[in-house]
């Protein structure tokens, strides 16, 4: 089969049509309006089998998991997601995987009103890379550099749950029979917090996707505003399935360390917090106050109640 | 070196600077605008090592061919490129082949005033894939598909100069030392014909860029516009390179099946041919007349002066 052919099977055909899309798949390039008084987010990610996902991954999954990241990129700038790019590289052309990889973009592309404008299929070792492109209203878009001393920190969701199912997959973490569907859907269907994003547009002062693990990605943060924080280990949202699976301390180091979690970290202001907390109730979404931003540039310090915590032997992170 | 280090090092600091990034590598996602009145246009094209190119492949004419084939894509499209997208998959972090890649980057993107925005680096084999995009005056953009019977059929510069390159280099075709730099360049160092595609936004009625060989590639416009064509197989324009170096047959099939040219193929209608002519001369780049659409749809007449030229055993190519 043909790459025109292929694409046209798996790809134009069960693509959600938006009215922006001038031009779609079909020719040299796709044409898109973007509406007056937006700016325009672009972000690209790629998942490489066997490093971003184990190699018996299923297809939808892949799919899933690729445009998911990318949606969650946008999500942590405050936009709203429109279209996608993806370039496949294949080893071969396998049709009921691509049939599964395809009902796997429909699925998330469908559910965030999100179309395929355009890609490429190539012959290689498989890996997956899309570019997403989304729109925010012109110099709303949160970034990671415009967190201040005195500032609240916030995690949506749960952490570590990804980095637990993993473990559980490749047999290094025994986890009870109730929660093993809980684990692997959060590390093969994540779920990219694109309404949440939206929301925090005129609430947060800064914002990142967890991809690397809270700490790698709270550095970016600190180092990108020029900040410290003090971060309350007890505090840290965990699932069920994690509590009831490993010790508390185990939990900490997931939800601490652990990636492909795709929540929202993000920071608030003291005169926000109200804002925030009626935003979040009226839109039924959940974020757990984690610690503060402090004046105490590049470091982290970890704290479980009044006490200093201490993690990998040391009670700060740094950051240059 | 991380991730991050690495794009700090080799991408971020290198790129030209463009007004209408208002946030470029280092957050979650880029944060660009377009201009009012403007079309965005967007293409992704991979290249896979040892597929696309020759794995002994300079990493300097890896990054110009990867560029350039996606700006030959926004030139047959009529648009003006302004940014970048890269995902990088390398199996080891070689500074001196990186050093060599940003360069080629850096050569094209500063020649087009395109800018850098954003992308990831993966560990795996050598593949490069780039999203480009740029604007077209909105309803401006063209297409494969308007060509009309009676128009006439250009392409720009010579045809086949990459495919003989291609066989040159692996020991498949005999060229004269004075040659081998110019077709060495032709494979490596694509010329994306950006300038001609914006000339043509008014002009032409349908385009496209010939990355697959020109009867492939001719073969789109004619199924996307429902037309055939007839080709006048003498009239192709060929480089003094090729003239020299092969056969007149040779030189034919050459610069009819040969991809790797990324010259455009477009059609004119009989009122527009003065128009072309004009803004050709006066931008100093040259396209020649190869044939004229008409009704016979999906088919490809091939002539030789008065003659039909028999081709593949065949007068006829055939499109669905």
């Amino acid at each position: 089969m043909k790459e025109f052919e292929l694409i046209d099977k798996f790809f134009r055909v069960r693509s959600h049509q938006r009215r922006d899309v001038q031009i779609g798949i079909g020719d040299d390039c796709a044409v898109v309006n973007v509406p007056q008084g937006q700016s325009l987010v672009v972000t690209t990610d790629t998942l490489v089998s066997g490093v971003h996902f184990p190699e018996n991954t299923p297809a939808r999954a892949v799919a899933h998991k690729a445009v998911a990241v990318n949606l969650s990129d946008l999500a942590a700038m405050g936009a709203e997601p429109a279209w996608l790019s993806l370039s496949l590289c294949i080893s071969d052309v396998d049709e009921n995987w691509l049939d599964e990889f395809s009902l796997g973009l429909q699925e998330l592309t469908d559910y965030y009103s999100v179309q395929l404008i355009g890609g490429d299929t190539v012959k290689g070792p498989l890996a997956v890379t899309i570019t997403a492109q989304g729109f925010v209203p012109r110099d709303q878009a949160l970034t990671r550099s415009r967190a201040r001393p005195g500032d609240w920190l916030y995690v949506t969701g749960t952490l570590g749950d990804a980095g637990l199912g993993l473990d559980m997959h490749q047999g290094r973490a025994d986890v009870a029979p109730k929660h093993r569907n809980f684990l692997g859907n959060r590390l093969n269907y994540p779920t990219p917090r694109v309404l949440v994003g939206t929301i925090l547009r005129r609430i947060a002062t800064s914002c990142i996707d967890i991809s690397d693990g809270l700490i790698s990605d709270l550095g970016h943060i600190l180092t990108s505003s020029g900040c410290g924080a003090q971060l309350a280990v007890d505090k840290l949202p965990l699932s069920e399935a994690m509590r009831d699976s490993v010790g508390a301390e185990q939990a900490i180091r997931y939800a601490l360390t652990a990636g492909d979690d795709y929540e929202l970290l993000f920071t608030v202001s003291e005169e926000q917090k109200g804002n925030l907390d009626l935003a979040l109730t009226s839109a039924s979404v959940s974020a757990t106050c984690i610690g503060q931003i402090n004046g105490v540039q590049g470091k982290l310090e970890l704290r479980h109640g009044k006490d200093r915590y201490e993690f990998e032997g040391q009670g700060y992170q740094h950051f240059s």
